[in-house]
């Protein structure tokens, strides 16, 4: 199911599905895109980054962008001097030596709390998501006087990043926008998709048979997770890179949302 | 924490640990690998089919192999001909349309049920690992009549196989072992690692001052993860291609397992 490398290069050929040999693949950090405040156009941002970097995007390319830029540029950041505690929030705050405001928001910003344990607050965020704090961040901001939500709709937001690259370049880019969660059972953050548009985000192998001839039965990757986990390598969380390009990657097109990743609370054995 | 590219590239030095400018990254994926069977030393066969790539390891460069390579070399497949399903196994395959010996062998490989629900069979398995089936999986093996069971020790695993090519090569080359694991609310499945060597799991943020000055509090990231992902985009389910190079990431050295990305029972939320 991997196109060649190919497939995928500047050549001006869609990304060729189906095709056995895998190529390389390749994470380019876009560096010095500066700070970007609210109203920014995240497009012209970017592109301007590149331009300076003496870099361009290319067909099959992917554009991998960390969501608190995209917050950032779309105003989803509070200070805390606004906020006003609840008394649940100043008690979990007081108990766990965490600011009360901060706690506030990730309160705030959840729809429902999945566990909230040991310091620790696991929520179903508006968007559907599973994360500690409700995604709400108080690093990469402003040196901890203001936090950082979560965009409103993240796919919304790829969607808008893309059409611009599409302006601006003539160009189909997918977008994928990428947070750190954490995970049950394992330690440590991993980046995932939390928006996408451009490509889907899923790869079912359902049916297809393996070079044996066996049936595969249940895999399905989450291509877009490991496409983030992937930028999260070169992006860091000190090093100032919120973005990079994905080159060689035999992407599938189509109308994929990060809304696709969460599984439905239904069929979920941990909720 | 980045280092640069020539931090990581072939001439001789260390990675850079340290550094704030992030470089670029390659997977560069191992083909011709062919038929790994009992007893093959996977350090040759790896080798092998980098040369007649015309490829080779170079310092800096970090291993990704498929565990399942890992353990065909081990012998750790068994015949499901040979497996004598208990009447639970028999029950369960019965209700859900499963081998009730693929059933027999996720719940002997086991040695506590996480979840078993709806079909699914979530199991911590001996080694420590929370995934589906104890991580028994019958694709990519010969057809569907032998399943392949995790590796007995992964970290041994890596360990054994870095310690293979420093003989080769006279490069220590981290050596990460991968497979691929759902993950609760999310929907589909992401390589993880499994077995480590020759580098840190986890790079540690705690402490560190982001570029605005505010100290980090919680920010841990699985890098071995994320590569184990990055490699899962080249190595494929389809593709042959069961072990990948990862060129440019400034690792930290180190006694690293995979072991430590498991999240200890007494800390974890979700068991």
């Amino acid at each position: 199911m991997k196109g060649s490398r190919s497939g995928a290069s500047a050549s001006g050929h869609r990304p060729v599905v189906g095709e056995i040999t895998s190529g390389e693949l390749r994470a380019i950090p876009i560096r010095g895109i500066g700070e970007v405040t609210p109203g920014d156009s995240l497009g012209e941002t970017i592109l301007a980054a590149l331009r300076r970097q003496k870099h361009r995007l290319a067909r099959g390319d992917i554009l991998v962008v960390t969501h608190k830029i995209v917050s950032k540029a779309e105003a989803a950041i509070v200070p805390l001097a606004k906020v006003r505690p609840s008394a649940a929030a100043r008690r979990w705050g007081h108990r766990h030596e965490l600011d009360p405001r901060a706690v506030e928001l990730a309160l705030s910003e959840g729809r429902r709390i999945v566990r909230m344990e040991r310091g620790v607050i696991i929520a179903e965020t508006r968007q559907g998501f599973v994360c500690a704090n409700s995604g709400v961040d108080l690093s990469n901001v402003d040196g901890g006087t203001s936090a950082v939500l979560l965009p409103r709709d993240p796919d919304r937001s790829a969607r808008a990043l893309r059409r611009s690259l599409k302006r601006k370049l003539g160009l189909s880019i997918p977008v994928i926008i990428a947070d750190s969660f954490g995970r049950p059972w394992r330690e440590g953050l991993c980046e995932v998709a939390i928006g996408a548009a451009g490509l889907r985000v899923l790869r079912d192998f359902r049916g297809q048979r393996d070079p044996y001839g066996y049936r595969l039965r249940v895999t399905v990757e989450a291509v877009a997770d490991e496409l983030a986990s992937m930028a999260g390598l070169v992006c860091g969380k000190l090093a100032r890179t919120p973005a990079c390009i994905i080159r060689g990657f035999p992407y599938q097109p189509g109308r994929g949302r990060a809304r696709d990743l969460i599984r439905p609370p239904a069929r979920d054995l941990f909720r």
